[in-house]
């Protein structure tokens, strides 16, 4: 079975990511790449300043570049990934919905709205079924998946592999690699030799879409998680990778023994771009390890990894990370589209 | 009024901090400069691998560095500073409080030690009682006063000012330069494009220091703060300037303007080496400040930077900042000197 | 005597530079700012991004930005720098010229053309005198001079210096610091980790402006160098100060002390913004200077170092640098701006 | 066939490489490791601090590292790799020599030595010749061949490749990746935002190893090529990667066109470690490459890439830039020792 695919928003460095990781992959196959105004009707190679290093995949090179709008999408076109920036998203993303197409998106319009799934294919994959809801609401054929942010996605899992010593507050901060931000987000007299504070509009995305991502869903209606989730966002001179360092709340008071136990074992899901093992767990021997360079790329780079835990009178404390645009963009859409596909929606 | 010091360990990064720190110091004149073995006999031009990026003072350059040992150091020094490493300070301090030397020290050993008193002049000058005890206990002449280590001292003055409010419990991580390791303590290989979890050592210095700078001295004895403090320590690619991302839950939920009220007003102390104001608090139109970069070096890099204030259902949460290796480090020891000639203990 | 002087593009990573050097300038006292159409009417505080670790002037954060237009600067005005972009001010600049004023412009267009003087002030103060021709050709009342681009200045102090022993030929390669750019001209995602060959137009400005500085003026005409000069231009991930390695063949074949002694002794000029010494030399002991962060800021920026001075077949080789931002712009429109006034164009 | 290896040095950054490239090699088989006396008798995974960013093979993690000695390896071992420090090597070596062992060493030892072949398979394989000459001279059963310094191979293919042209001069000036110094050899302290010129030692390797390996050999005697070569060597805030700005005089006067079409078409080798093409050249449309970070990747880091070939009226400059642990180091000994097996002398 092959699905044919588009990507919105084709050119930029997610859109990179998106093209790296669909280059010969089991199910998706390219059919359509979009761009703002002044890439439209170059070659891909013409229209992208391609970053990435690996060369860009020879056929898709010379595919066109046509404008983000559904009258220059094949039909052909079964599933959208959307890595379009937020302002963009929010105006074209619903022309293409009400088109029919089905769409997972990493753009971070509409994620906390009540009839769209923000989805982690391993950690809440029944929340899928907003999408009859979605339909109902808004009158689409498509259906509309979202990705959380990638600072939200590197700490969710393992919050999740640890609710069940009972979960009551999260103090998170992170350390953010400038890809987050995009290609021109960050300067580099900005950067070096430096870390910012307080990302913009970043802390709240965590805050709030963590607790969407860990609550639950009756059929009709989600519930938050009840934690209480404090972020602290920061930016540091690292091209990949967001680390993280939470402090947690936990009723039960498990031994990092069994916590440990709990992240290693938290299951996975069958499908292409999942890793084998969801969080690897580093052990009281290596405590300096999660490290953005030398972890990032684990499994692909979908993998989280945690390490450094340790009790507290609260609860516990460690450290956390995951590839920012790889676990935390394009491969969490890639993974919401083989879900898509897996559970019949495409 | 001029004070003859002597400066044990003066040719690694603290040593030339403090080197820079004294030159033309309106009351100390630096008199003596010791250092390892193999040093012992050099100039200190040659002895030193000079790194600060001003020239080393003339008068200082043509010294003579003595071995760390009383017999190397002249009489008319009255005061001496410390920044050998903490395992040779266990064994050559006391031998040079046991004749009589009075001595600041940024050295890591005995900080927790019931009779010595570990200071901020701003936040606890009056535990420098405890050198009474301390001679009594050790049968001393001498005096040892010690500062707390650079990520502690980045966050102590914010929670002295925040405690009016009723200090319950900090989470606070730490976005550490690679200068608080010392000149080769971080090689070029492990941290460029990258950050490492999980300071050796660093997160329970933060956790025991700070409550002890906190806590009440009765002129006998000294009871720790009780407040839980919880730390996560990582180290990222800047050059100095720690940045510490606190949660902290105040029984008394003071709104942000009281907050940042409360931080701004806290008083400074008049001696030489210290800012006119302790603490200098960034407003919400700044939210991205304070930074390592910009911020280090305010007041000479003696004072405290904070910023981002925002509330938390426990309390606030808020970044700050100082530079490590002057108020954190070099700077911290010579203001204990300074309240100690202030206080008549020289 | 006091010379009121403007800022056109006073926002900006060089104009922001132009401030710090201002304030307390012995002569010009800044009495006028401009920028581009969405900053004119703000005060200079909101307009500008200010990222020089000291704060803004207090008495410079209120002035309010006009528009770069002579109709908006006050004829008090006597000296305009323009550190414009190149496309802006190859139009607007003649506009100011016309109307009379005399400016010292760090921006690269008319660099080359054959009635501007490039000046460096201890190298050829003398092409002053093709203000006269320039009034001649093109009927203006104000006068423009030029300082050449930064990585020429970095260098042209030294071949000016070697030029005794019969300059030939010079290979140069540069490592240039990212401020160099501006602001925003290199991302953080391009240079962490990576250095980037070919800096666009850098190369062609160093192999003509270099000849053109060490030209010479006869009164009427001005006579290139014949000095080859090839450049390579590459980037590099540090902040401030160009490092650049040269081969010089030199007809002479002096010995590496004789040309030490020729870069050491090169007169500097007697003006408030320049340095006692114009190069400094490091000798064979301290083979690993100069070096960017610990160079650069010799003489508050303004001195050229040089360092390894090492015999080839055909001459010598050797390094330089120079602070790009200071020396290599900001400092080096100041420093003609100071020669204008005493050779008393104002 | 099997070829069964040893790695003399494998703990250390280049060590680390072997076994990441030996790893499912086609013919070569890890049967011994040795490190330093304290290394000695641990397991690898216990030996070496591994910073590779792919983990351990698992085969190699459980070996037990054996002094370097020949005592403490098998006789079963065939060739052996060797990273030694130099010092360390120019006493080792010999000692395996003399046991009668092939040896590819990295190591910087000897290599300017009239009977020891220093060999780029591409460049100069009939060198090996020299061996004969070696085994006479020096009684040994075994024979030593070594690969030259990585800022050496960055430069070397590309010179071969134009000395069609008449290769007369090279003026070359490097920026070096960190890791070119060893994991430990260059400080974070030293490094971020700074560059660090006349790298000791490195640059009389550059300008007399590229003439041996440029040389000719006659079956008896080695004559080194007549091309004057100066070299100045810088390093840089880079990982990996060595970029150098090369300009050569060429007594033929090759278009930019002539010349990429002489590098693009220099002959590679058909050998397993080998790229199908030993040169990529980058062209007009892409002046900014090669770039450490987008590069140094290509063809499993053994490529070497060229751009922005440029004529210069003496000749040509242009960019080049390689691996340096990979094609400069552990790749370059693993390519000669697969050159010793297909020639016979295993």
């Amino acid at each position: 079975m092959t699905v044919q695919v588009g990507i919105l928003g084709a050119t930029g460095a997610v859109g990179q990511r998106f093209i790296q990781l669909l280059d010969d992959h089991p199910i998706f196959e390219i059919a359509a790449l979009t761009a703002s105004e002044q890439s439209a009707g170059k070659t891909y190679r013409e229209a992208a300043k391609w970053r990435v290093n690996t060369p860009i995949p020879e056929e898709i090179a010379t595919i066109e570049v046509g404008r983000t709008d559904p009258a220059d999408v094949s039909d052909d076109v079964d599933l959208l990934f959307s890595s379009l920036p937020s302002s963009v998203a929010a105006e074209v993303e619903p022309a293409f919905l009400e088109e029919g197409y089905v769409m997972s998106s990493n753009s971070s319009n509409d994620r906390m709205a009540d009839d769209v799934p923000l989805t982690i294919p391993e950690i809440n994959p029944d929340h899928l079924g907003l999408i009859e809801v979605q339909r109902d609401n808004r009158g689409w054929d498509g259906a509309l998946v979202k990705n959380p942010n990638c600072s939200t996605i590197t700490m969710v899992p393992t919050l999740a592999a640890l609710d069940e010593f009972g979960l009551d507050r999260v103090d998170v901060t992170t350390l953010q690699a400038v890809s987050g931000a995009g290609y021109s987000g960050v300067t580099s007299m900005e950067i070096i030799d430096n870390a910012i504070p307080h990302i913009g509009g970043e802390e709240s995305k965590m805050e709030t879409e963590s607790r969407k991502l860990l609550g639950s869903f009756d059929g009709a209606e989600l519930s938050m998680h009840d934690a209480s989730v404090n972020a602290s966002c920061n930016r540091i001179p690292t091209l990949d990778g967001h680390l993280e360092s939470v402090f947690v709340d936990l009723a039960d008071e498990p031994s990092p023994a069994e916590a440990r136990q709990a992240l290693a074992a938290y299951p996975g899901i069958d499908l292409p771009s999942a890793p084998d093992q969801l969080i690897h767990v580093f052990g009281d021997d290596e405590p300096d390890r999660p490290q953005p360079r030398l972890d990032r790329d684990r499994a692909e780079g979908m993998q989280i990894s945690v390490g450094g835990v340790t009790p507290t009178p609260q609860g516990l404390k460690y450290n956390c990370l995951a590839h920012n645009t790889i676990r935390g963009a394009a491969g969490a859409s890639v993974l919401n589209g083989e879900l898509l596909v897996e559970e019949g929606w495409i």
